[in-house]
């Protein structure tokens, strides 16, 4: 394997153990060590990709928004705005378990951002590109006020995956899913 | 002043400052020696009113139901079913610094509730609190399907309450509003 793909690989690795802590004990359990150790890594070994608590979270945050990006931009969407507009928030939602805990890391880091600026940068710029993707879906759609409507859609997706996350058992993917199509059919 | 009121009131000062904590640096800075310093009291009184940070983190949070709980209850809602939900929603969503701490400390304490059953039990009871709200408006304004409105104005809702919380510089208090009144108008 070539050195740069070997690196990026074993940075990978290391926030996707991350990940796993956060969804099982919450970002305050997400030291270098804990990390280090879920991941089978010797803290040295660690420290050669990530200098930080910081650099590491940092990094995994991008992660996930560049899996999402990723699969957004290997969808085939349909030529029905409407269709192409349920397609795209899907990925956005927690539909399964994947999805359910990129969303749940996303929402751990986007409260943990309200007291680190670096965080709260790479939220910001996630919550525009949502907002951005909202907005060309509606217009799409050819609703009378493209503003208020890619608002109000993002409102929408922002509230299901926070509710699929923390309330899974009650708002399951059969509900978002179904409540994604309501909205976008009175859109 | 009676000593059972002089006991709950010092149990919200406690309380409170907990939320400026939350607010300002988030949920891990809360241990009890940071509270009893923002507060201003000795970890000896603190401790008569709280013995662990799990109690103090349950108080906290049941004290958000309870403020927004009174503060439903106290509306006078006009008859109009449109005017009644818009007057409702508003009290869940943050639009002031009240309702924006209150917002902010449920949403830490949600995240955390996810690693924490004391907590997620609080959670899930404000869920369906909620969710029941948002069916009785929908139920109100003669909907087709109140279950499925239901479900979409509670998503919407709470979407709008981690935007405002998250990134209160785009969705201000004015949006929020304007969102609520674009739904409750197209139900």
């Amino acid at each position: 394997m070539p050195k740069a793909v070997d690196h990026a690989a074993r940075r990978e690795e290391l926030a996707t153990a991350l990940w796993r802590l956060v969804v099982r004990e919450g970002v305050e359990a997400a030291s270098l060590r804990r990390v280090a150790a879920e991941a089978g890594w010797s803290m040295g070994s660690l420290r050669h990709y990530f200098e930080t608590q910081g650099d590491l979270l940092h990094f995994a945050m991008e992660l996930v928004t560049r899996r999402v990006t990723e699969r957004i931009g290997a969808l085939v969407l349909p030529a029905d705005p409407r269709a192409a507009t349920l397609a795209l928030m899907e990925e956005i939602v927690p539909l399964d378990d994947e999805r359910r805990a990129e969303m749940h890391v996303w929402l751990a880091f986007s409260v943990r951002a309200a007291s680190d600026p670096a965080l709260r940068r790479l939220r910001d710029d996630n919550h525009r590109a949502l907002r951005d993707l909202c907005r060309q879906c509606v217009e799409a759609l050819g609703v009378a006020d493209p503003e208020a409507e890619a608002e109000r859609l993002h409102a929408l997706v922002d509230g299901l995956a926070l509710q699929g996350v923390l309330t899974p058992a009650d708002v399951t993917a059969a509900r978002i899913r179904a409540a994604i199509a309501l909205h976008v059919g009175a859109l």
